[in-house]
């Protein structure tokens, strides 16, 4: 038996519950958990916020732990091996985007947590192919939030092409947008942190912000007009768009990974600066490889603040009433 | 003394007009016009539309002609020499964007009929930079249109990186879409037009499309879903954007070169295929020069209907009040 904490109705606390995962597909791994972090998408699921969670629910997809069983057709990974989980654990392979690499855009790909019990457990079942070995540099403690919130602001510097020559933003300094700072910066671009909060400014710097800018004063917000070459948006609520867009300079990008409301955005600037507007969603597991030996090589990390397994309730309870340090972790 | 037709006042007929052109710049070259394109864009110059126009006002941005005088310091054309000249006649040469080959994003690149007289004329100036030579196999009469039509929607090709796998769409079947069909179809890629009017198809068909979609048919717009690596819209009214964001496969981008109304987007099809949404204006004289040499090899044209200079009044109530062969040009 599995020993986790599920929600067993919507919206409810969790609790211990108990199931049987059934026998090891073929393809599939089981996983000791060790830490689990915990997102703001676990509680957009426990409360069924997407119209697809399915109780008993088992949050947990930034896992971190050791393989303890491999069905009979793996071939990737041993016993004892450290490695971690994200937000998906199944795709196909054999569609047009598994096999092009693109594994996130797969139309069947499986949530961790979706129909399935994730991570807040002492154990954890996925597909091979998304359960990816650990460098040996990157602590257990601050891994688990790099398979979820990392890998959410790593795959667009991928996949847009951001240059270490950039001029980049980052809008929103909180769970993924400390994790973009570092990157970006880590990455060579000259970097400027967007955010309603001054309060946020010295530790923005520390991160890697080499400018900070008070999204709630006008006139800072006009001095940033022509200034970035992609600007990365990880909030979730409205902005002025339009003045997002004319921060940038021509062929600027303006990227989106917060699941804000409808945009209303301004053609003229998009057109005469040829710029554009553009979202992603997490990432394949070669972009999750990529970033974990990019995090090790420039030994980066999120900030973690670590409950135990039994005191998931109160962690959840941390996350939605209060600005916690960046990543809430569990160790389960 | 050049001879030319203007707008004395906002939105007036034009009239016979003579002006000094003054002495030649150094850089810059006079062209003798012998065909000049009418632009959408003329009409808003002359009514004053984007509130930069200055009257006199001589339209006329799609120039063909020949190389009548040369300015002084000026060393890539001839006297004689056929050539033509789009919506822009100078910029700076000297900025990141003109040393980075986006003459077109200069900042102080000048319109050809913006505080100066344009193509409606026996003659028009420009820097040599923005007077491009003709390639033998494209007639006079159908080039015009090439300069400013075809180089807005042929720059999104080369800049977005359009591959001849894709599949792609137009919206609007007119000016611009009529030689958007053309190229893409000539880039190797299936292409399908999206029109409102039915009637159009066997026209767009000829023109190059293997697909045709009346997209005031409701189920045929559902059945789209999905098909897209890539859309250009050329239509400058509001369309319901959700549909073709939806529209796109995932990773794909909607390119808008029409100057529409702002966009209402919703964000989570952007996230979740990774999609995009864009635009552009115009494009740099390297790429109209890629443009017209990949115009002459595939034989492509726009279609045009000629009117003589002295009857462009006609012309211009045309254009204002029906919906003419695709692109009105005048023998000068």
């Amino acid at each position: 038996m599995v020993n986790a904490y599920a929600a067993l109705e919507k919206g409810e606390a969790l609790q211990p519950f108990a199931y049987d995962p059934g026998s090891l597909g073929g393809q599939e791994v089981d996983i000791q958990v060790e830490y689990c972090g915990i997102c703001h998408s676990d509680l957009s699921m426990i409360n069924n916020d997407w119209g697809m969670s399915q109780y008993p629910l088992v949050p947990g997809h930034e896992v971190v732990g050791r393989v303890a069983a491999l069905g009979s057709a793996v071939t990737t990974l041993q016993v004892g091996q450290r490695v971690g989980l994200g937000w998906y654990s199944h795709s196909c392979l054999h569609c047009e985007w598994c096999m092009g690499g693109d594994h996130h855009l797969c139309l069947s790909a499986a949530g961790t947590i979706v129909g399935r019990p994730g991570g807040f457990a002492d154990q954890v079942r996925a597909d091979q192919s998304w359960v990816i070995p650990i460098p040996d540099a990157i602590d257990s403690t601050v891994a688990g939030p790099l398979f979820c919130a990392g890998i959410t602001v790593f795959n667009p510097i991928v996949q847009c092409g951001v240059q270490p020559t950039d001029r980049v933003a980052v809008i929103g300094i909180g769970g993924l947008g400390h994790l973009a700072l570092q990157f970006l910066k880590a990455w060579g671009c000259e970097v400027t942190a967007l955010s309603t909060q001054p309060a946020k400014e010295a530790e923005a710097r520390q991160l890697g912000a080499d400018h900070f800018v008070n999204t709630r004063d006008p006139e800072a917000l006009k001095a940033i007009a022509n200034s970035f070459d992609y600007i990365i948006s990880t909030v979730n609520v409205s902005l002025e768009w339009a003045i997002y867009l004319n921060a940038l300079r021509p062929k600027g990008r303006l990227h989106l990974v917060g699941v804000a409301p409808d945009l209303s955005l301004p053609v003229f600037p998009l057109l005469a600066g040829q710029r554009s507007v553009s979202g992603s969603p997490l990432g394949s597991p070669a972009t999750i490889t990529k970033m974990l030996d990019f995090v090790a090589r420039h030994d980066l990390a999120p900030q973690t603040e670590i409950f135990p397994l039994a005191q998931v309730n109160e962690a959840l309870a941390k996350l939605r009433s209060t600005h916690p340090p960046y990543r809430l972790v569990l160790k389960c």
